[in-house]
């Protein structure tokens, strides 16, 4: 095989298989290490994150790819937040006042499976699983990897690092930094989550409503549930590691009974095998990754979760890393193969929007948690949806973040920021009600 | 060897030699292990880092130990900057306006060899040089070790590292991030330095004024100059990668010749092997490491440049790595052997003062860089000098900082910070000069 020709691409998730299939469409050679079994096999690990929303700029990269309808095909819309307040009825916050706005929930194992399948389809693409990579020379995108037992080479023109949050590709860069100048950084939250399920019905049905997000918020945590093809839905607990309740303190089947009765007492019905689950399922941690710069020598790149591993708070961390794709693959079409140009101009152009992504979903995170109850922040989502729905060109922050996929995320967070501010400060104020809808539209919209 | 009286310390630096004397004069069995060579061996990495400036803090520390008086013969004092400007006769800018405040030239591998020297008298500490450390079982206080081709282990009651800013001991930690919730980041400048010499004089004195730090300050670059003992200077070239004069563009004679004559003139006379040694001398990074927590289960902690690696531009890198140690063996003092507690008490404390002195040393570094021609800092420095003298309980931010070694970093900051806030905006205003000192000093007081 051509060398000069031949991209490695060092894991086979969502990022690395579309990645793939996009560079097969431009007729590169390229050749995949993933370390995990081929998941069209049927294996996958159990209670990690395996539900996720997949909204326009996800389906954009798709599109990019020619993906977008099949895996539309795979995913439920939801069209706002069922919010499960103790003691209320649950009652539904739109994502927006548009009716075309809405995002969807995907099974990762599921959306993942279709992309390899995708890739598989392309001669010019090689897919090895179970062939962990354990280092990266970098200058010559040599790589070296485990199969079989054995320690084994490939080189290719460029290796491309899609490898997650625990990327090895990373990991050799982080071994050169003084070199590379190498800035790094890696946050946990003391939050973590364990998943939870709800089963389908007798009848295969939905035993609750099933386009929406449901939420139970309560203060300082919360369960989230998204919708399953198969009728079943999974949670996902947010909880903090060392609060009174926290997970380090749920550790009897009694202290974990007197947890869900005292705080989830209306979705207790529901998941009946919630003792069993919790006793299973891990608990994972909740962080988030920066650095730069993601290239080195103009032979080595990471996109992703290598680069950017963020909080699930905004739902975006998966279309930041399709959008990877559509990015890259936009400044690859003009100045392939100058690789040392493209990977600069990528992380240049990428790094700042990787970076206003990662803040927005720590800030949701805290918005959250601290101001859910916030009279101010209910006024303001309120204000946001009515224009939403009379001006449809106003975006509120979340639709411009979740909705506007041309628009850089670094963008969006700061005009998003902007209108957070003047509604916040008008909301705080007495007679923000007596104000008329064009009015704010107007004001608005002379922040752009 | 009664392992529960038994302290394993990972670095035989400064900071670990220090430590491992406070913790023999405690009675607690010590034993050290250094990957570098003995240094009493006579041999030293060349071009990296050899010139300190040990100020109150880094005294106090030794004096806890009573080492300060013996180390004091090994410094010579500096009383200010010497400050030679392009086109200017050289001008002193003292460190404080009370005579008795100066900081103390030291040589790194002589300072480190009289601790050494220092601990090796203790029956209570056992040192081993040439031993690496590979990586540490942070639950039991297990270290492995490399000795002579083999991989041996060890066993503590404790382990502490003080190995640096390429810490074994942090790398075992980041191993269990996700256990942990270990926080961690590292930033480079993109300045790197380099170590140039003026030799001593014929008759063995000193070229050029011998009790003052030398500065040559170039806009975006400059080089220092720290006296030795035996009639030399040690100078060190701040200086950018990537700009057009950068260290990535002096790759020939020509080039450094010409930047020299361009930039040095005045400094050439002093330094006629320049182009050996700036072709023999490597490049070092500056970086700023910080991380959290500095303690994992009670039995491993991080100290000194380990747990939070400084740039140079405050002269405090080494004076707060030995103030760790004062301030742990204070916290050691009263709850010893209660481990756990000891070791979060004292990350708890520490952790907010190594954050202010790496924010304050980076401060330092765009303020010599950016502001050093600011008429406004001129005037404020002149008014802090004069203060200074006339009001001697009065301290400056600098003095703060350097010269009350009982005051917490973060207390120092942050009363410094105001006292440059009020300062600088006074000396933007017209007539700053007409009021009178003593009111200075009153509303700089009132801000305490």
């Amino acid at each position: 095989m051509d060398t000069q020709n031949k991209i490695i691409i060092v894991g086979a998730g969502l990022c690395g298989s579309l990645l793939a299939i996009r560079l097969a469409q431009r007729n590169f050679n390229v050749t995949v290490y993933e370390k995990r079994p081929d998941m069209r096999g049927g294996k996958q690990a159990a209670g990690r994150s395996i539900n996720l929303a997949l909204s326009a700029r996800g389906l954009l990269a798709l599109d990019s790819a020619g993906l977008k309808s099949a895996i539309l095909e795979k995913c439920i819309p939801m069209r706002g937040r069922m919010i499960h307040a103790p003691g209320e009825t649950p009652f539904l916050s739109p994502y927006s006042g548009r009716s075309g706005d809405y995002i969807n929930s995907v099974s990762r194992p599921g959306l993942n499976t279709a992309l390899v399948e995708a890739a598989d389809r392309y001669s010019q693409i090689s897919l090895n699983f179970n062939t962990p990579v354990i280092d990266v020379d970098l200058q010559h995108a040599k790589i070296r990897y485990k199969q079989n037992g054995q320690l084994l080479e490939d080189q290719g023109a460029i290796v491309i690092g899609t490898d997650g949050a625990g990327s090895a590709v990373r990991r050799s860069m982080m071994g050169q930094s003084p070199e590379l100048l190498f800035n790094y950084s890696q946050d946990f939250l003391r939050h973590g989550y364990k998943e939870l399920s709800i089963r389908a019905a007798d009848d295969g049905g939905w035993q609750i409503e099933k386009e929406v997000l449901h939420i139970w918020p309560r203060g300082n945590f919360m369960i989230i549930a998204l919708p399953n093809l198969d009728g079943s839905f999974t949670l996902t607990m947010f909880h903090p590691f060392d609060s009174e309740v926290g997970f380090d303190s749920l550790k009897t089947e009694d202290a974990v009974q007197a947890f869900f009765e005292r705080y989830y007492p209306t979705l207790l019905p529901y998941i009946p095998e919630y003792q069993e689950e919790f006793a299973a399922n891990p608990v994972g941690t909740l962080g988030t990754i920066k650095c730069y710069p993601w290239q080195a020598y103009g032979k080595a790149l990471i996109m992703g979760d290598a680069s950017h591993a963020i909080v699930p708070f905004y739902g975006q961390g998966m279309n930041a890393s399709l959008e990877d794709v559509r990015i890259f693959d936009g400044i690859l079409a003009q100045y392939a193969p100058d690789w040392d140009k493209v990977f600069t101009l990528f992380q240049d152009e990428r790094k700042a929007n990787a970076d206003a992504i990662a803040d927005l979903a720590i800030d949701n995170f805290f918005e959250m948690r601290d101001r859910v109850d916030d009279l101010n922040f209910i006024r303001k989502r309120k204000i946001e949806l009515e224009l939403e729905q009379q001006f449809p060109d106003y975006y509120s922050k979340y639709s411009l973040v979740t909705f506007r996929p041309e628009l850089p995320y670094s963008e969006a967070m700061k005009l998003g920021r902007k209108q957070d501010e003047f509604l916040l400060d008008i909301c705080s104020r007495d007679g923000f009600d007596e104000i008329p809808l064009a009015e704010y539209y107007q004001r608005l919209k002379s922040l752009t």
